[in-house]
């Protein structure tokens, strides 16, 4: 039986809710992390990712000179990276030089992959439309990379940033 | 370490994958269910969520028609409507007709609530967009309500519709 309910009430029932982290470069060419639950697969053919973020973000800023995206799934052993790089803003931090996290090049587009992440997709922005206090930038992905290793996918199990994995 | 992969392989790592099921009245005044897991929050102030439907699906007809939509958390003992509901079309099937799923009006919006759903947000449509081959629907949240027991959400764990939920 349901009984009505306050947003902030009811969206807490969301959990688990997957965690991503993308990665684009600003105009001086550094790469900027930023770990973001709200995102989705939006096209099969062609494969493209949805993402929102917050327009606040300095990631926008990121995304938009860069035209382009990497889509890290990271595993659940990076839960103090995600934390890291979802809690800094790069406007005043170098979150790679800050925080020890593998990085290599991206093949397709400038940006970085994340070497211990479970997978990583290169996108091209297609589009960007405002929602709310968010921004959802749709990409197109050009380029996948999967870890050699079996890993499992880092989750935001609970409220206050309580993560983990799928047991 | 990363080794490129097939779009095909690397998105198999998603999983799992949350599981919401939509629902919007057609212009004969049917609500048609469809499950979706392509799906994210898009704001905070106001609550908006997205999800992206496939061009070929009838509820797309639905939600353009309503100009509003009705997003359920399914719990993790709806996995069977979750099934049919995502495997059935609407043209030809009245889905709440014919598979045995509990549902309510809304409060503000001109659709229904799944009653045993851990969640139900009733959504207007903000706007549309597609995205490759599907339409991503953006909805602002306009009243909540909640399961007045505590249940757990539905998930896709794996390829071929394999459902569960977190343990």
């Amino acid at each position: 039986m349901q009984k009505p309910a306050k947003y902030e009430q009811a969206i807490k029932t969301k959990y688990p809710e997957q965690v991503v982290i993308a990665i684009a470069k600003d105009k001086k060419g550094k790469a900027n992390p930023v770990t973001l639950g709200w995102t989705m697969t939006a096209s099969g053919e062609p494969p493209m990712m949805a993402i929102a973020v917050a327009k606040t973000h300095y990631s926008i800023k990121t995304i938009r000179h860069s035209k382009c995206f990497t889509i890290a799934f990271p595993s659940s052993d990076m839960a103090e990276a995600a934390l890291f790089f979802g809690s800094k803003s790069g406007r005043d931090t170098d979150k790679f030089a800050e925080f020890d996290c593998k990085i290599e090049p991206a093949q397709k587009i400038d940006s970085v992959l994340l070497s211990d992440a479970v997978a990583n997709f290169e996108c091209t922005l297609e589009w960007q439309k405002a929602a709310g206090d968010h921004i959802i930038f749709v990409g197109k992905v050009v380029a996948c990379h999967v870890n050699t290793k079996r890993k499992k996918r880092l989750y935001t199990v609970g409220s206050g940033h309580k993560m983990g994995s799928f047991s």
